[in-house]
């Protein structure tokens, strides 16, 4: 690329590169929103989901701590809060104080998975390990222009969160609406962020080689969702081959 | 673990995660020796492959980066002459002063892969990438012991070598010797750079929890070596998922 892009000409060719990379275009999606998913099926997918969850504060602590911008950093702190929460387990009825890995550990146990079991990710496919690694190293390396676009896969995902809330509590007599906790919480909080994010973006990306890097950032993070689900399709849809130690599902 | 093992204990637990967890097991292991790959689901593998060769002096030039051993150094220092050579390309001849990398980029010529593109990494599984970089991380992360064992895999690679020379000889018309030339000259090094490696583990893991944390390192190295294959068996073998970007064959 050697042509400065408008701040307008760089949005399109991100949400260009959303609408023909992002995950919601992966076939295991179209599984597991569609109810074609067996319940082991959508445990694994839940419990690898987990790690990623349990490593987006140890991605946005590493944005921090290398940000020398009070501003940024007064933002980014949100989604600290936001995935930590104020207090581990909130019980029921105040359950707004909780975070975003807490929820994601509600919908672990009600898909029927031992916590514990989750939380020692004994069960991870070592793909899924290395490919949200990627996205912490990714982060702690790169430029702090290039680690703040890699988050702009939450333009994306409010849509595909919403498809999911609908077709998973439609298919499967196995998840409940408390289950998907989760997911009711999160559209509001990734639109705002994406949206501070987009905006740091366009200000910021004043080079050709600076516009570049965001684009090649939102691709990046497009891999690395991408290649999480083509690592639970292979061990656990088509054709099943568990990796040595991954989770094996009892259905 | 909470026993200390013998030296040959711990050999022995090594040799049977080898046994148990070795990429040699692997199905797309079994398909390219036996000769039932397509020459593209060949050219993947060596395209792949390449990105682990072309790290693996980054791997090892992290390792002398952290150790404060000048022993361990000198026996170190070797792997970078191995892998990069005395010159970028010997020519014919000559191929003795050649490296690791280069002989392999005789392979990825030899299998009809523009050179050009192999090097740019652009046809690369991001998969591939994330499993090797996960690689890299670990030696430059973990403790010197962790990192040291890790490279153990190559206890067991001069049979799984011996096996693909004779296999891809003998199945594939598109192959050569002199494609082959990588896989000659690297059983001898492999042996004795794991003799060296095994003598240190065995010699410095003096507590249960060093040892459980060497058999940890070599487990890990072996996730990321299957981890490459099932990303190239879901790619290209069953069920042909590509993921966006990358390498497409024309068969």
């Amino acid at each position: 690329m050697s042509r400065l892009l408008s701040e307008d000409q760089l949005e399109a060719e991100l949400r260009d590169i959303g609408a023909r990379r992002y995950h919601r275009l992966h076939p295991f999606h179209h599984l597991l929103h569609g109810g074609l998913c067996t319940k082991g099926q959508v445990q694994a997918w839940a419990l690898n989901r987990y790690y990623y969850q349990a490593m987006i504060p140890i991605k946005d602590a590493n944005l921090l701590a290398r940000c020398y911008d009070s501003e940024l950093r007064r933002n980014w702190r949100t989604r600290l809060v936001d995935h930590d929460g104020e207090v581990a387990d909130a019980g029921a009825g105040a359950a707004s104080h909780e975070g975003g890995v807490e929820r994601w550990l509600r919908l672990t146990d009600g898909v029927g998975l031992d916590r514990d079991y989750v939380v020692s990710e004994r069960g991870l496919l070592p793909a899924t390990r290395f490919a949200v690694d990627a996205y912490v190293h990714f982060v702690r390396e790169k430029t702090l222009l290039e680690a703040v676009a890699s988050c702009l896969t939450e333009l994306f995902s409010p849509e595909i969160i919403s498809e999911r809330l609908d077709g998973m509590l439609r298919n499967y007599d196995f998840v409940s609406a408390d289950t998907l906790a989760y997911f009711v919480k999160r559209p509001p909080q990734a639109t705002r962020d994406a949206d501070y994010a987009l905006a740091y973006v366009k200000k910021n990306a004043k080079t050709p080689e600076a516009q570049s890097a965001v684009l090649r950032a939102l691709e990046f993070k497009c891999d690395v969702l991408w290649a999480m689900l083509d690592a639970l399709h292979h061990a656990y849809v088509d054709p099943k081959h568990v990796p040595p130690g991954s989770f094996v599902p009892n259905d």
